[in-house]
């Protein structure tokens, strides 16, 4: 089949052929993939700055871990799958016996494998194997396609909402710092799924449009923390949730949050570097959030189907991966790109 | 009266003759003092690392802020209460009226002041007053003397020991940072008040008995990551409770932290710095601790009265305040230090 | 002033002259009432069957527990209020001291007072005398006495749903019983502040368009279990919340009730009585409701303000009160009815 | 194989000849039977009482749902398992697929099994199959004889008593109805993870010595509902848990419940029968409870492990079921009988 690999960090990837994968485990599910979405993290990975903290995956291999597809084949224990059904892949193979799987907590999985981040093969391919524990199946006669971006930019940014719902209360204020791919879902659901009240800050003054549209109650693209503080007489905001997560925003974002509140880190790339004073100070926390849980996949695509979340995306040619990672980096993607394999 | 002011920060504070305090509102109180505890806070107040966060507070004010003593007066629309009720104090007086107040939060109180600290006279003193809402009626016959340190160092430990209580299982494991006065009521909290397994991180080795003594199921007094990884398999600590929060303690409490684990920060005075690639790639949580609500206070002196919460304490009187002070700087307390103005 | 009084038990209430209330306490507040909501309650403590839980009260006393007003009158102690401000009342008047007031679950406090049931004057009449831990301020120029409703129909349907919210996710489903004063909240509510489907089940087949017009998302007007079951798959509701509480409702609202969902009481009158072998063989839970907290009810006006919640009422003199709870009584009220004292 | 079934209800079970058990599914488990606790489930199976709940199951099948032993064979993709290890079985087999399995649930799934209850044949046998979700390995070297009666009776205790931690704190005072062997377990548990005071309430005046012993603060015999509210100044218990569940407790329970509090129901055979004024008026919950989690025996191996929890049994041979049932019928059993097969 055809794939996208990464060989060497800080080169550009390769479109190659590669052998098809193959069922291996009673478990196993392989498919053709129908759509790959491009995000910042395949950036993150070919930068190497995943590198240590995934134990140094062998190269090469196949990056893309938000994808989507039909039922090509399926390991023989399986039995709530046919070939041909239309699915959307949780972003870990997870183990299934250990304490965190057990708890519905996939993402902690202790034997976890993260397909296209931790030398697994990934999906910027025509197919790609997973495990039926990974496959949540959509409605009959959806098109996968344009809804891979819901596989990990989605199920995060839902993950990230559902975690703040009992923080939040008629007359709280959530922030999120960053319109991009996975705040302008996050903005959806914030206004689905609490009564707060939601503030979008980003320094592209030219998003304030698209940020009321998606049903926030302000914009801010200057001065963020002395407006937010503002807004909410000098009090701050419940619950900020932070999808840049470098340069100035982990600060502000702590400066934003007022006592007893949040600040809930979805982006990555930088340092957040409060004092010790100012955490207890103001009795905050700080909270990571990576993907989510099956369930969490499983509930967000009930939104969709119930019309409740919007998706924007482009679609490009899977052979274009290089060239769509490049305009990513340039800000030149609307909304999430998604590679088309066939 | 005689009371212990500081009148300039980084300056010796000063033990002196001021007014006695009045009632001058329906819910005020005085106390007699009985005992005032000395807390490494009161040092961080005179080097002025809370001179901002506080507002840069009126110079004089009588420090102290763990208190414990008797009814002396009130005001009149105080029904619960009686002159010469033995009583210990919650250290904020708050407003009785935000939101944070009527959920029971009493230190997120938007109106609270902080008495010893934010510039109104603490307990460092004869007499001192406060609010009804900040009284904990202690046991008929109960002598206050050595029970002021429950007024901040075990509620405090309390608070965030109460906080953690979900994140915790038969099996889990619980590292407590620094075995000091709080950290020495952290590790009986946790066997009282947790199944999981505790582990005491302190350097200085000698201290490895008194943490068996006080429950701890194993003393780490070097190389802390690497041991505490060893013991937990690799995975981690569940929860990390740090009492330190300066130099290494910070850095280390977040690398001793499980996937969906938890640093509590209780001591402060250095920075947490993990890049935000650290809190998602396995999903940690950092929280911040502010002494406690009313009801922990009181939850607190009930596990006295049963039994199952000791304390360690040295008295001092009350002029001595300064010496006492650099005696805890050096290391040479025991416990925590408790004056006696009477 | 005016006011209406319950003399003897099932006999008809007495509009009369009665002695103004009086300022008797720091913390008192006397309210210029603007409109008194006419509950269902008000016809069972006539009834009687409140007596025994309520200790008995002495008669007369005025009856009442839903009241909005002007501060007519106010205790020295009191800060946050200023005479002439618009008013929402919390139904109880709670101490402030106990553990439960001292969380903030206000209705549960061991000293609570209920105006207008446990022998308390209550608010139909012209003046009503509170605490001010039970007034709710109001926006500056908002006309209170359409809003009446919200104090008790409002705050208890808003409890509820409050409760079981993180019961609710993307796919649940949520029944409401009753599509009455509180149930017409309910419904709003549930589509508001959770992701739930919500079914509404009601015997009166011609509120399927109020039901709709509220945002259910189907109406069931006869064999509800059934219905219910086939529009679940077999499985059953997640949360089923009964407004009606009395005749088939119980028995059906737990039939409703899927595998570890609950079945949640507002409405009262009748019994409810699963065997032993029901409760635990799909491990059920039943859940009590009452009124609600001070927060709550803070947190329902903020989205009255927002737009979010309407009301429907119809208003009448007071003198005629008791020809209101015989319209009451015999279904001929539309929404809720409210007594205007001036 | 030697094994006991129902052949008709309210008939002698036999022990007789059935085919061994063996591995259809890449995740079936075969475990030689080292225990088979004997339950009043058991007696409430054969009297017919669990026949419509469960689907009216085929006859004959082998009783039997509290299992341990060693593993005999396993299916071809089990990895986490070899033969011989020493097992202790979750009592369900669940599907791993829906939502409550995704979610730890394992009690409420959608497809689950329930061998011994359901038609699906149980553990009274040399040996049973199970899945590979079901199996808890034990310690390397431990007799699993013993063991059997956490597979059910200590699941159980556990599961209801961990449910219960977040509504206890110190100075509340938590019930206990039934010094059996689900009672005797919570007594311990309730010790080891909550704060509570303990009350057990039994009417075997007898049993107020192993109450103790086990670490209860008050034994009731007589008077249950006046004894308990005069214990808590006439509050009621914060909780009640009954593992009696017919005739007078669930109404004593429910009269023991405080404001606010809740009635859990473990044992079962009477009714619960609350009208729903006493359900809003102090705001109470009825809690069922069933089994538990898997992650709930993991954690409570690890209990047992750890020495802080205790169990008496009595161990008989396998022949003798219907004998050792009619005994547990005449209360002649002490602590939890436990068949041999072997």
């Amino acid at each position: 089949m055809q794939a996208v690999r990464i060989h060497d960090y800080n080169q550009p990837l390769k479109y190659e052929q590669v052998p098809d994968p193959k069922i291996t485990n009673p478990y196993d599910v392989i498919i053709k993939v129908a759509g790959a979405g491009v995000c910042r993290t395949d950036l993150h990975i070919i930068e190497s700055i995943w590198k240590e903290s995934l134990g140094d995956p062998t190269l090469p291999f196949i990056i893309g871990h938000e994808n989507s597809g039909w039922v090509q084949d399926k390991g023989e224990a399986i039995t709530n799958l046919s070939i041909g059904d239309p699915v959307i892949l949780h972003p870990l193979i997870s183990c299934g016996i250990c304490r965190a799987c057990r708890e519905g907590n996939d993402m902690h999985c202790i034997a976890g494998k993260f397909p296209g981040l931790d030398g697994t093969d990934g999906g910027y391919a025509q197919y790609m194997k997973t495990s039926a524990r990974s496959v949540v199946k959509l409605e009959p006669g959806v098109d996968p396609i344009s809804l891979a971006p819901f596989a990990d930019a989605g199920i995060t940014a839902y993950h990230a909402v559902k975690k703040i719902i009992p923080l939040t209360y008629p007359g709280s204020v959530a922030v999120v710092i960053g319109l991009g791919g996975l705040g302008h879902f996050a903005v959806q659901l914030l206004k689905q799924m609490t009564t707060a009240k939601v503030v979008v800050v980003d320094s592209s003054s030219q998003r304030g449009d698209f940020a009321r549209e998606l049903g926030a109650d302000l914009f801010i693209s200057s001065n963020p923390v002395k407006e937010l503080l503002d807004y909410t007489h000098g009090q701050g905001a419940d619950v900020v949730l932070d999808f840049v997560g470098e340069k100035d925003t982990p600060k502000q974002g702590i400066e934003m949050t007022r006592k007893g509140g949040t600040y809930s880190i979805i982006g990555y790339g930088g340092n957040v570097s409060p004092t010790t004073l100012e955490m207890i100070s103001r009795e905050i926390n700080i909270v990571g959030n990576l993907v989510g849980t099956y369930n969490d996949l499983v509930e967000l695509m009930e939104l969709y189907h119930q019309g409740k979340v919007h998706i924007t995306s482009q679609q490009f040619p899977l052979k274009d991966a290089q060239e769509v990672l490049d305009k990513l980096n340039n800000g030149q993607i609307l909304g999430r790109a998604v590679l088309k394999p066939w």
